[in-house]
């Protein structure tokens, strides 16, 4: 019987060798192969051993007819074999040392069948009898840059501080892949399933813990273990950020979560009122949680909530002023005395000279905009800038200019400028995105936050200030 | 005096000659080309005059010195002259039997300083005298395609149902654009700026008898005439749809809007009252509005809340059935006799076949969805459907795929299919956008509805929904 404490879970993210049960051997195009090019991909370093009962070899690596075949012990095991198989693979590990399996493969409690959840009931009992820990089933894994694992032959290699637990797959690669633009970077990240061993309080502690992580991502559909749970959570609060996105909160997501990951929702009113307790930003989708992943990794130093909102377009600074202040933030005017520096080298027809600062007009001389900013970065009336760029449509030459101005904010030292934020319009077609990307990335690889509305921007900092508040009220009384 | 009803702004909409007063001559760059650019890339085909001091040719076309010196007379003229210039030109044009002068520029009473407003007034003064109507000034004019006028290259050269009438030049590209890719079309587009003389209320009562508009679209920063514009309005909601984003809700926003269209804003709450009572969709953002559009262009048929969520993914199946009914919208469990109909060729592990429907592990045949889609269909549980695709990082080879689901929906008659509606989840990068967008283009373009997010369809859907019950309940009482 092993012990269940987050310190024992560290070799699943270190494995020192990996065999990949049930890899198909004929279809390249199979998804079992998608753990084997991940691996290469990312150039894991211990040995990988590939077991299929047709035996032969893949991309030049042997390919064992039985794991028993395999001459060495195994430290981490990812199985695609069939449902029915799986007890039987964990019995032919025992024999091999293997600390844990990762079970892919679908078809266990989750089908809503006797047959399923006799199997992952079996699953369990052998992982409790023979002291291997399971993942799953119904699940991704594990993606841990720092060890060169992965999942997908696309995400990052390299590792950053957010550490993501999720239940679901899907939703594990939709979200990394919603941020990696965009500058984030993760440490660990499971998608764990089913549960049937290893769940979420196992994770959540053992992230809670994990040195490398400061801001946890929690996608869930149901907990196993409520009162193990609530007291992980708690710790976890206490020590990192944590945002949650509660997956079946309604009756037609609950059913789905019961079908997904066999999973028992529970109400929407709980995990609000737990969320707000703690200090936990609850969100809603997948958007959402980029934007907030966005947010504290890039933006968590804005010390207020007063904003000056400067950019293009006399619509476009209505349209985010009312964002800002229907979300919760504020959009001071600035003072005469500013508006009267700006105005000496900046006309009045065609900008706004305000809070909002419309500077259409003289969008094609950057310098005079940096300086303006540069002004309003000054000003104690303010916590910090939000940049706002209508690229829909705009030609090449003016994405030369918008280049400028990030090259010139950036070049400043960092102490001189408030926190700044950027916020880009596109249009979702490939010439436009095209033109707009490289900037995107420029901004991202220099830790700017960039996002794609008024709304997702204004919503995902009144979050992250709102959780700071309250975590600071907290600390104060 | 002129008669101010609305018959009298048809000229506007299709002149027969068009003057482009104060175009720059040496510079292709300069913003003032826009104009003479847009109008021979839609081959407008009546006679265009070029008037600055400067003389000389631009793409062919001889440049006038003075207005004066064009020898036939002018329809309609759009000028760029500087703020102090304009009322000049409106004495030369009332020598030329000119109907309409659109002012571009900037400079008037929205730089809130004594001499804009005095030019403002001067211009409003001369249009009552001379009888020549003004739109604007500071706004881009009119796009009609009908009568190949617009003030961009790359709007859409086809004609469409929907007439938007902005007080922001921006936020009309803007929508326009935002809906471009997706199939929605235009009837006629008015950005009106300060409306010194026409303004929002002379378009609404154009756009509510205009045979070729079914649907308006308004942006609104702030109204010239209350008791007017209700009655516009009322009048317009009896015999269109109407959707509007009213700017300057907030205080931050509120300043906005008078420095860009020196527009009093008028309370959040009076505006939301009046729409409520009137049927009027109101939006917050262009992305809303967008959605909106696309909804009551491709998806006003569905008769009633109750959907059927199609699609891939089963952590994605979890987050759609928490939007929709979250939504207000309702997801039924399909019943078991259904269920056994599509497990006859589906298998369950993988799958979630209840409602959502998640047929992820059989996604690589198109046919077997389209059985299923076919057979919910027919169900009379349900009022519409959505499918729902995560192309966030696909292969081409799965995209192949994604275009025999669809090619097999179309070639289905429309009868035998209830409203279906898509949502294509993607990454906003280069290489990802170039492979999804001749999917979105095939979907527009035969008149299906594409969302980007589950939040915005299901949003979008339930303020169409709203708006219909509503309208129909007034009917019955």
């Amino acid at each position: 019987m092993p012990t269940f404490n987050s310190e024992s879970l560290e070799p699943l993210f270190y494995p020192t060798s990996i065999a990949l049960a049930g890899i198909t051997v004929d279809n390249p195009q199979h998804w079992t192969r998608t753990f084997l090019d991940s691996l290469l991909e990312f150039q894991f370093e211990g040995p990988l051993y590939l077991v299929n009962p047709k035996g032969g070899e893949i991309r030049g690596i042997k390919v064992y007819r039985r794991f028993a075949d395999i001459p060495q012990d195994v430290d981490y095991v990812i199985s695609t074999v069939p449902a029915k198989a799986a007890p039987g693979l964990i019995e032919e590990c025992a024999h091999k040392g293997v600390k844990a399996v990762h079970f892919c493969t679908a078809g266990f409690s989750e089908i809503g069948e006797e047959e399923g959840a006799r199997l992952e009931a079996q699953l369990a009992d052998l992982s409790r009898r023979t002291g291997i820990r399971i993942i799953g089933p119904n699940c991704m894994g594990i993606y841990c840059p720092g060890s060169r694992m992965s999942f997908n032959t696309d995400f990052p290699k390299e590792s950053g501080p957010v550490g993501f637990i999720s239940q679901s797959g899907g939703n594990t690669g939709g979200l990394i892949r919603r941020v990696m633009s965009r500058g984030v970077r993760f440490s660990k990240v499971i998608s764990y399933g089913n549960a049937c061993d290893l769940n979420e309080s196992d994770f959540l502690e053992y992230l809670a813990s994990d040195p490398e992580t400061t801001i946890i991502g929690l996608y869930i559909e149901g907990i196993k273990d409520g009162r193990r749970f609530r007291q992980a959570l708690e710790k976890a609060a206490r020590e990192k950020v944590i945002v949650l996105l509660k997956g079946g909160i309604t009756e037609g997501g609950a059913r789905a979560a019961a079908s997904h990951t066999g999973s028992l929702a529970g109400s929407e009113r709980i995990w609000d009122s737990l969320c707000k307790h703690l200090g936990i930003i609850q969100v809603h989708s997948l958007e959402e949680f980029a934007d907030l992943l966005v947010t504290l990794r890039f933006m968590s130093d804005a010390g207020g909530r007063r904003v000056a909102l400067i950019g293009g377009g006399g619509g476009s600074s209505v349209l985010i002023a009312d964002e800002f202040e229907r979300s919760g933030l504020q959009v001071p005017p600035i003072t005469q005395e500013m508006r009267d520096r700006i105005r000496e080298f900046t006309p009045i027809a065609g900008n706004i000279l305000r809070n909002p600062i419309d500077y259409s007009q003289n969008m094609t001389e950057p310098e005079k905009l940096l300086r303006t900013i540069h002004i309003i970065s000054q000003w104690e009336g303010i916590d910090f800038l939000i940049l706002f760029l209508d690229l829909a449509w705009v030609p090449l030459s003016v994405m030369d200019l918008v280049h400028k101005i990030i090259d010139g904010m950036l070049a400043e030292s960092g102490a001189a400028l408030k926190p700044i934020a950027i916020v880009v319009l596109i249009d979702i077609s490939p010439e436009q995105v095209e033109k707009v990307y490289p900037f995107v990335q420029k901004c991202s690889s220099s830790e700017l936050p960039v996002y794609y509305s008024f709304a997702s921007a204004a919503n995902a900092i009144n979050l992250v200030l709102s959780r700071n508040e309250k975590v600071l009220g907290t600390l104060q009384t």
